[in-house]
């Protein structure tokens, strides 16, 4: 936490609230795109019949295999007491429950950020990107591939609160080993919490922790702002298949019993938690998220819930998880279309790859992704930028890459202006046959807004790349990352928050012995 | 054309027809995927009131705008017959004549391949990829940017015969520098046509160059055959705006008159050649396509012929062309409705990038393009694999790299089966809650065609990968391309026309002095 300290150290140091309001009246505000709301239709690749069979499979799923809430006696007496037939572990949900649970989970519902102009509005036609969750290790370019800390989490908190086309801060953006396990979240926390003002997500790891988070909130935006409004998502994963495990529902129920939004998403490399088949897969997919999100609504009705899938296919041949595939694309496509009948915001997608660094791999699959993303009705994008190597890594370079191409979203979703401007009728006259637009009026009134510009990416001529020294986007990239994180600044944050915020790490952290596991 | 002519030789010195039946017999056979044929629906993003007004307008420019079809009174008399008011160059047609003229063009046809395996239909739900057209450059691992020659010509045209996900042997995969430009048409030619057995396209450069294509491809495929069938596809681009050339309009007269399927497609860099704004460039490229297609029907109407679209979109910084952009898979879905309007084949989208080599910039934008290509019901893909640099470049590396993402396209389009199989119910019963699928009976039956493979990528494990040399894509594309070449084998072809073709191509050099330029 060096730097944070350092910078909240030097600002209390010139002294109590005045310097806080000087601070905050000078502080550098990076700017940042509001959500997508899209203006371009969904692809819809399966037809009315396909997406009947599913749901009829998926009821028939949760009645006669059912699923498993294992060493949670409290989900299952909630199971019991709403109508279901709980043998063992095993809950057999009664054909239609699930549906019927679900109805009160809203769709669409608002996460406020500190900044206020970053709340997001997630669910109906909105796409809100996060960045990659939860590499173990880290990837640059200068050196390589090794363990990630919680300087580097730093640092992607730092580069997402600089990235105009990101949303969210995220998670676990990497896992910051150098820390103790039990002692992570509230490191983490509080680095999303003072370093950036966008909204982020809470700790799943164990409800403890999702109690800490929590707590955390209600120091940073106030108890009673907490207790009535979403300001956290956090991930729970399923076990695919089938199978609730009892640490997630703990998360999960203290999220939703504070009214905090979760996302729950089967996690499935398909032909090894699901079958091979997309039909098969999507239907375990409907059923795994039935009965998550009715779970939700029986914790406590009305509380926020994301309807998430993370699906994988697999190299037959390795064994290896593939990414950017069209089985993938047609499981996000599909999965959107039964998130949209069920009227859930919808979770899947993001910059998915298996490349070991950030090369032409990386990206084919990250745009193949990406694209199937945007045009499946995903409404929640974790992953959207800073994900390498099947998830192992997270990587600063594919973080800005990624963040970047993030753009390239936003502006074909906006849709196409059809007004009397942008129909440019006076400028096909003026110009004529044979002549050039270059110079014309309507370019000369257009031009800045007219073309979406990579700030990555490489526009030069041949020439002048080669007289550089012929770099790859890879070794562009990190130089942009050195340059923003020497533009960094911090945003401005009370400082009595500020200091309850390290009060409340310190306090926790002196509580408990580190644990490394 | 040294190896080609070596492989021939040798079979023509086994000696005549006995040898050539036993070489045919004894050839290997390349595998390739037949022709896309979409299972999943386009996307529309334009509105039907945004199409008519597009129409309503593009009628406006070719009334009272105009186009000019310079040094060409061959054209003007055909558009003052058919009732066009005719100024100078310039010719008004009035408000539904175009639309009116284009309706004897066909919605589909097919282009033979003298391996009728290998027939492509353009149209409909199809969708057929050709390689890159036109780089003047070749870029590769081993020797970076260089001008291209023949053997690198025949090096492309090898490896888009040995490419499985394409359909088409191109045109100009790069120009020949090397071959003097008034002979480099008839070297071309017989490479498309000795090296591989998929359908091709004919030369454009000159009216008697098209009259050459046509001559050779009666030697190959017999006068009475291309007198009756489509044989090539050529590309006659439009020298936007509105401005069609007399030498292409040449040799779209000499294609449309023999029943040839000519492309007709807008060039155009936008804010240069059409207006900034996505409407204003999709109503000239309308204008355009209308102007075009009707001309071809004058010349002889029912001739095959392909609405196009090529379009970029520009850094106003550098004034530099991009790719991959927003706005570009704006415009390349707004063009395919506006061909399905017309009921016209459509040519649009391909691996298109500006990177100076094939890294992630350039797959980011490639894999942009081709998505948008699939969704927006392209019929015809020019330069869907090898194009570099704004197609200044064509690069082996990046034509395996990039044809083999045409097989994630071929997968994604064939849809979601949803049969019982599919449905795999007994699957998720068999395996169970917690359960595995590696080894159930569903999987063990279906792994082998459930999963999309790569040739080209790597799904190695970090450690194996590091071992071998921490290898890019790139590096590993050029490895692809030295074992093609090394596993090239020549289709067979009857040693007559071989030769009548090798005949053709020696009196035609001889009879003219070499040109340069």
């Amino acid at each position: 936490m060096g730097e944070a300290d350092q910078a909240v150290g030097a600002r209390r140091a010139r002294g109590g609230g005045g310097a806080a309001r000087r601070a905050s009246r000078s502080a550098v505000s990076f700017e940042s795109a509001q959500y997508i709301t899209r203006n371009i239709p969904n692809l819809d690749i399966l037809h009315d019949e396909a997406l009947e069979i599913i749901e009829t499979n998926a009821e028939t799923v949760l009645e006669e295999i059912g699923v498993n809430f294992p060493e949670n006696p409290g989900a299952l007496a909630r199971w019991r007491d709403a109508g279901a037939d709980v043998q063992g572990d095993r809950v057999h949900i009664p054909r239609g429950l699930a549906r019927q649970l679900i109805a009160t989970a809203p769709g669409q519902f608002t996460q406020i950020a500190r900044n206020r102009a970053r709340d997001v509005e997630i669910g109906g036609r909105n796409l809100v990107f996060a960045p990659v969750y939860g590499p173990p290790f880290v990837g640059t370019f200068r050196e390589g591939r090794r363990y990630a800390t919680m300087a580097d989490f730093e640092t992607f908190v730092k580069l997402g609160y600089m990235s105009p086309w990101l949303h969210h801060s995220g998670g676990t953006v990497c896992e910051p080993t150098d820390i103790p396990v039990n002692k992570r979240h509230l490191d983490m926390l509080l680095a999303h919490m003072t370093l950036s003002d966008k909204p982020y997500m809470g700790s799943v790891t164990e409800p403890s922790r999702a109690a800490d988070s929590i707590e955390m909130s209600k120091i940073l935006f106030g108890a009673d702002v907490v207790d009535t409004t979403c300001v956290m998502t956090s991930l729970i994963n399923i076990n695919s298949p089938l199978t609730f495990d009892s640490i997630m529902m703990g998360a999960l129920e203290e999220y939703a019993a504070a009214g905090q939004a979760s996302i729950i998403s089967p996690f499935i490399v398909g032909g090894a938690m699901a079958p091979v088949s997309v039909m098969g897969t999507l239907t375990q997919v409907m059923a795994e998220g039935l009965a998550g999100v009715a779970y939700s609504q029986l914790v406590r009705a009305g509380s926020p819930i994301i309807f998430g899938a993370f699906v994988t296919s697999i190299d037959m041949n390795s064994g290896a998880p593939t990414f950017g595939t069209p089985e993938a694309s047609q499981i996000t496509y599909g999965a959107g279309q039964i998130a949209r009948r069920l009227g859930l915001p919808y979770r899947s997608a993001g910059a998915f790859n298996g490349s070991k660094m950030p090369d032409a791999q990386a990206a084919y699959e990250t745009a193949n992704s990406l694209n199937s993303g945007l045009l499946s009705g995903v409404n929640f994008m974790l992953h959207a930028c800073g994900w390498l190597e099947g998830g192992l890594v997270a990587s600063p370079e594919k973080f800005v890459m990624d963040a970047d191409q993030l753009g390239v979203l936003h502006k074909l979703a906006a849709g196409i202006e059809t007004d009397k401007n942008a129909q440019a009728m006076d400028a096909i006259r003026e110009v004529g046959p044979g002549g050039h637009y270059l110079g014309c009026a309507h370019t000369q009134a257009n031009y800045e807004a007219a073309f979406w510009r990579s700030k990555v990416l490489d526009y030069k001529p041949y020439e002048t790349w080669a007289e550089e020294g012929s770099r790859s986007t890879f070794e562009l990239a990190s130089l942009k990352v050195e340059r923003m994180l020497a533009d960094y600044q911090q945003p401005a944050l009370d400082p009595a928050i500020n200091e309850a915020l390290h009060a409340y790490v310190a306090r926790k952290k002196a509580s408990m012995p580190d644990a490394f596991h």
